[in-house]
């Protein structure tokens, strides 16, 4: 039968140094010796990328970013041949491949770049040759041979779109955490380890702050339809498979609960219910660069509302300057701010095909006599905003009222 | 009128830290407002390259050479970024070229590559939109797009066969020392510095033991008729220009005197003179892998004759081990070696057209009672052994006599 392809992603703090990239070699000898042609792609050593990054600002604040990806794309150029080194020390035969090598083409944005092709011959042909593939994560080339790089989150992107290409069976992103949970388990040590999750949710749970998985590759493994699972590099442990769909899912209604004490809340007092002040407010904000994250209205009063918003903790100065300087020109009353709250989210593609979540979690905060002061659903989540004293508590009622507590 | 080329290369102690970077980014912009076009080279910053091998030998002892390529190629990728991005802070646009891009190709010799061609186009298009054009040293690729290193001397090869195919002016090669001495002035401190020196004198000198250039890229440079400038980074005066045999060298008898105390002296005693000895004797020394420098045999005196030559001191002891084992098996009567040795050289083409040269060095010895023990000669150098303890007073006689001493 032929051999299946398997690639695997290890991270920068999976081959930080030396020693933790012979245990790499290790693992990715372990899986061929399981019958995988494997493909192996590798970010910069642990602070590498930031050390260049360091170097280059000591020049200059504003490096061209072509010369800015000439610089950071080598930083896995060492990593991708140090690998290679101990794996062939080891007895297997291995050979790395820069982005260039393997002909992975992007756009011409640089440090930002967008996949547009990769070639699988080469690839192929050593794969045949019962050799082991290393691929340089994060970099490409655009079409006039220069070097571009794919920004955040960007090995991950290499290994999804090298799993997609070249048909594999799964695409394994190794990193320093053993899976996705139903929360983090540092906040709330009864969370489960997830057996598989879908896309929808992973990015529900990326984008509120789950730090597994940057939301891009997710996004890029949902649209190309790649399994992804996500494991530990120390422990030899079954991680999280992310995955679309299945039946199975269906009956998860709730695949986890995130906590976010990163927000601020401001609330605009009073503002006159008149056509074009929202879009006159947040295209303020937005032009100062102010990301808003959950926007609650009221059905307005007497021709009157009040309009509340969250931002970052590290964009309040910033959202309140261009609110005071509003509230005149829009005939709001005031504006008030918090930065005492917390975000508790539920998140699930089963709440599609069940009713009553909503209700469930609310009821979980009242059993708790927790006040919920803002509440924001999507399609795939319900999120509410509390006091930040009550954030703790809350997230650990609500863990506990969808049945995800682990068993003892 | 068109803009001549310059190229311009800088070694890893002139690109060591950023400060650095700065100090070369603006030479190179000086060069570009005389009115050049300028092709700046450089090497690695500082010890980079050593660090790396080093990362290198912690994992395997024997890594595979392409590999040992495709990590060390990083360091001149990182300098060559970071100097574009010092020229475009201080206002003048650059861009930066690794030797896959500027097409450099080289023959599959991994870690000691010969380049085979360099393409021009994508430099000339540069150039000629007025930008300094930035090229890795040391790197290129081969016919299968593999990275390659130049090895030892690399980054000034390059330099050379840049300033050969874009017929540049000159090829000016910055280094910590400010040009090429008659002799080293931290030993003779009455050493002048050379404005000319030929090719053939500059690799003799070289090859003697004068570090400012490695042999093979003077070869390259005398093969493709590029002219030379060596000087300083961190001084602004002229250095040395090394070129072809002009006129006015003629009239230069001795380019250069050189001492080295890195040999030591083996004699085979009493060794029978039989057709194909000497050359059973130096094929057992080279099977040793032992470098052997200075050779001279006497004419036989009773059919038998003492064999002596040179070897470096780290050898010594092997040469010593082959030496003893081949004493009975040729005949010959014993070894006995010497490590309190000094050989004292003089170099210089003119010596081809002036008679006399011979004779003017062993009468400078014989004037301080130096005594010489081997006498060696080639079309233009002259080398004599003498004993360590003379060697400084032998090496200062010689340059006084053939009037290197600078003046007062």
């Amino acid at each position: 039968m032929e051999k299946k392809i398997l690639v695997q992603k290890f991270g920068g703090t999976s081959v930080g140094d030396v020693e933790k990239i012979k245990n790499v070699a290790r693992r990715v000898i372990a899986a061929k010796k399981k019958g995988y042609k494997v493909v192996v792609v590798v970010s910069a050593m642990g602070d590498h990328t930031d050390d260049l990054i360091e170097l280059a600002k000591k020049i200059t604040d504003n490096p061209p970013e072509r010369e800015m990806d000439m610089l950071l794309s080598t930083g896995e150029q060492v990593s991708i041949s140090l690998l290679a080194m101990a794996i062939n020390k080891m007895g297997h035969k291995a050979i790395s491949f820069t982005g260039q090598q393997v002909g992975l083409v992007t756009d011409s944005v640089h440090c930002k770049a967008k996949i547009k092709s990769i070639g699988t011959d080469r690839i192929l042909e050593h794969l045949n040759k019962n050799e082991i593939v290393i691929v340089a994560g994060f970099q490409g080339i655009n079409q006039e041979a220069e070097i571009t790089t794919l920004g955040r989150g960007g090995s991950d992107i290499t290994a999804v779109a090298l799993a997609s290409v070249l048909k594999a069976k799964v695409c394994e992103i190794f990193t320093d955490v053993d899976g996705v949970y139903t929360s983090d388990p540092r906040i709330i040590p009864t969370a489960r380890k997830l057996k598989v999750v879908s896309y929808d949710d992973m990015l529900e749970l990326a984008s509120l702050g789950a730090k597994v998985l940057h939301p891009r590759s997710v996004e890029f493994a949902k649209k190309y339809n790649v399994d992804i699972h996500v494991r530990s590099t120390f422990v030899l442990d079954e991680g999280t498979i992310i995955t679309g769909e299945v039946k199975e899912m269906e009956d998860v209604v709730i695949s986890g609960v995130v906590l976010n004490k990163e927000e601020a809340k401001i609330k605009i007092v009073s503002v006159p219910d008149k056509l074009g002040i929202a879009a006159k407010i947040f295209k303020k904000l937005a032009d100062s660069n102010v990301n808003v994250d959950m926007i609650v209205q009221n059905v307005s009063d007497n021709g009157r509302t009040d309009i509340s918003f969250t931002v970052f903790k590290e964009d309040l100065k910033k959202a309140l300057e261009v609110s005071k300087a509003l509230v005149k020109s829009i005939g709001a009353k005031e504006v008030i701010c918090s930065e005492d709250i917390a975000m508790v989210s539920v998140v699930g593609v089963g709440m599609r095909r069940h009713a009553g979540v909503a209700a469930k979690m609310f009821e979980a905060l009242a059993n708790k006599n927790i006040n919920i002061q803002m509440i924001s659903t999507s399609e795939i989540r319900i999120s509410c905003v509390v006091n930040e004293k009550d954030g703790l508590a809350a997230a650990k009622a609500i863990h506990t009222k969808f049945g995800l507590d682990k068993k003892k």
